[in-house]
């Protein structure tokens, strides 16, 4: 009988063709956000679904009014074992600005770094070589004799647009789909040698607004000064949106915003976090948000404000003297404690209305909502997980928060009753929805034998 | 010995001929402010070049380190005659959004509107419907025995770009262009019934800043609260230049700003501007400039500020959680009186600089400047002018200001000493610079006819 050695020396020895199986996903340019790229979002589909079915899944592309998810089960090789699903996305991020890319986002590649090799690639992270870690753990393992584990695979498409389909698919496939418990992997690492598993994450309320002024663009020279200007009330209004100490101002914006309990306080300040390498990463020096709070405050427990985009008037090379019709802001709001989604959208509008002067309309598109969550799942499956993740780094596994949102969990927990367990092997560094995303290697590699020892730690 | 009545009825035979002519050189797309649109400038150019040696004038495109000059000249049929110099542009706006078009801007067609038939497309008016009254003038006068005047041609490429050539052309090329009054085509008649001539004009600074924060964009959930977003300072910076009443707040902007003298304010008053129409047809109901002024005011006699353009972060469909690395504006400020470009443009630097949070640079590019000017012909060509209008349309012809700039008029006063004289045929609702720009087909009739009568008026 195969032991866990045997299936994490079977890892070791394929490294290569896993990377193969890797590249071959990320060449599929499976953008969500764009329409155009539907065609590719099917291809990343029933290719995965291949894939599953390769390693002994019963599996298929499920389409839905959006973009199609793939759903897989495998029995495990013993009676009585315990049932996960696992859930990752396949869609990724648009890839703008390109110019910025120093080789085709769609053009997986090796690149050296202080790590070592790492994957770059749009989508080499977020989400798709996080999620084929888990598949290389499913296949080594079936070289092994089999599965320890039940396992459903559920894959999205919708991820970084909100998940549109998922509740409705969740419900209507709640038998299938429902587990003792959920894996996702969407996270990251506390740091390159250190393990993390994610117990907080923050929720999140896209808010798209346009103002409209002057029925059409118009010459800066024969109307300046006397028509209305959208990007100048579209500039009042996202001023207006936090104070000078970073306190945003839209009414009721901080009910449900609780302190942070004073033992989860201690075990972040334990965490050593390094608020100067954090910034200086990036290019910064100082934190920008609510005054008195420190960086992982402002990242897993204080809610936010930022503008995602903004746009109006002529933005080609050069002048044109325009004043424009339309100007518009994407905003979005992360979320904390039990902050209402739906009441701060609806408090952002009405903060943006009573900012209008007389000629300016605003049109709003919400682009979805969802709560912050703090995971609790039973104590023995984190148990196991933690055990297993410190076997493979030689160090405890950090129990962390998470500025980014990641609704599925809430969606599992609503829909299915399911708890859900945030492992993931991502890097801060990783460059997720910028220019030069990539995975680290060793992340690849080390998180397949991390999967490979959390299934069989869950089935000892 | 050929009259100005036959000279007229010319121009009436030949109206379809003129129109072809003019839609030759309308689909010619010379956008000066692209630079993949440079070899249509020297098309347009070249175009410009043949027609005027068509028509007698000894021509030739001339190159700049820019886009190209156009420069004929056409010797009088009699000794003595005054020398004008016509000027125009060849060079057109940018056609963005183009998705507003209803036709494709290069592709000139007619079409029915509430003054006759209109000719759509981009330049229509600005300014080769405008450049083309003249040269039918010209025409028309070659088929009945020649000029009356001198006349010299100048068309420039820049004039929607700065015309950042233009200054050194004039200087080095003085003793060809000098004449004894500069005749400009680019400015707007006070109704479709009533002629104009323009007499004040607004000055231009235009200036775009670019912000940058983050050294690359970052992931809203994973850096937001903590990250400086560059879009929130840009909006800040751009909402403190205005206040509640439309002052406009960088310091010493107003110095040089003179109040109305009670001539000309009378002079206004007695046009009887419908302020309710003007600001109706472009869907607008209430003044937005400084209180207490009115529109003309506003448009001719009070100094602006304006964002022309802005961008910043993910600008796609759908949402994309980015903190951008960059927001930039292209701002622009009309000047009056006496206004110093070059000290606004200054002013607006140290405004921006001085609300910059820490890690966030400005970088700052000049589109030029030119100052506010107020156009004081001999008085004699001014009224002769006017009488050949007034002979035209059956009216006399208002005294007028535009908010517009032409700082090609304060170049030929400074660089050859020549004033100018601004006779033009658009309307309001030209959609100039805006999709589906027009001009009047009776603009271009009588335009043509108008020149007869101002050439014919300058010989007598």
């Amino acid at each position: 009988m195969a032991t866990l050695e045997d299936v994490l020396a079977t890892i070791d020895a394929n490294q290569e063709e896993a990377l193969a199986r890797l590249f071959a996903l990320l060449a599929i340019p499976s953008v969500s956000a764009l329409p155009a790229h539907f065609p590719d979002c099917q291809r990343a589909a029933d290719w995965l679904a291949r894939e599953l079915a390769e390693l002994g899944f019963e599996a298929a592309r499920r389409d839905t009014p959006g973009r199609p998810m793939v759903v897989g089960a495998a029995k495990a090789k013993t009676r009585d074992a315990p049932h996960v699903l696992f859930y990752g996305h396949y869609d990724v991020q648009p890839v703008d600005p390109l110019e910025l890319w120093t080789t085709p986002p769609f053009e997986p590649r090796l690149a050296d770094g202080p790590n070592g090799q790492r994957i770059v690639a749009r989508g080499a992270c977020d989400d798709k070589g996080q999620l084929m870690t888990f598949l290389e753990a499913c296949r080594a393992f079936r070289s092994n004799g089999g599965l320890p584990c039940n396992v459903t695979v559920l894959f999205e498409g919708e991820e970084e647009t909100g998940s549109p389909s998922l509740p409705a698919f969740l419900a209507d496939n709640a038998k299938t789909l429902k587990a003792d418990l959920a894996l996702v992997c969407d996270t990251q690492m506390w740091s390159a040698t250190t393990p993390a598993i994610t117990t907080m994450l923050r929720g999140l309320v896209s808010e798209e607004v346009a103002l409209r002024g002057p029925n059409r663009d118009l010459h800066s020279g024969l109307y300046g000064g006397a028509a209305v200007n959208p990007i100048h009330v579209l500039a009042r209004v996202l001023a207006d949106l936090r104070d000078a100490d970073g306190v945003i101002a839209l009414p009721g914006f901080y009910d449900g915003v609780e302190e942070l309990p004073e033992e989860i306080a201690q075990q972040w300040r334990d965490l050593d976090f390094d608020e100067t390498a954090f910034l200086g990463e990036v290019g910064l020096s100082t934190p920008a948000g609510e005054k008195g709070r420190s960086v992982l405050e402002m990242l897993w427990s204080r809610p936010t404000c930022d503008v995602n985009g903004i746009v109006g008037g002529y933005i080609g090379e050069g002048t044109k003297t325009v004043l424009p019709a339309k100007a518009s802001a994407k905003v979005s709001f992360r979320l904390v404690g039990k902050q209402n989604p739906e009441r701060i959208a609806q408090s952002f509008r009405a903060f943006v209305k009573a900012r209008l002067p007389a000629d300016v309309a605003a049109e709003f598109v919400s682009r979805g909502g969802s709560p912050a969550i703090a995971i609790a799942p039973r104590g023995e499956a984190l148990r196991r997980a933690r055990r297993a993740l410190e076997a493979e780094w030689g160090k405890p596994a950090a129990l962390v928060g998470s500025g980014g949102s990641i609704p599925v969990v809430a969606t599992f927990k609503r829909e299915l009753g399911m708890d859900s367990l945030l492992i993931g092997f991502g890097l801060d560094d990783d460059a997720i929805h910028s220019p030069n995303e990539k995975y680290e290697r060793a992340s690849f590699h080390k998180g397949a034998r991390a999967w490979a020892r959390v299934l069989a730690g869950f089935a000892a």
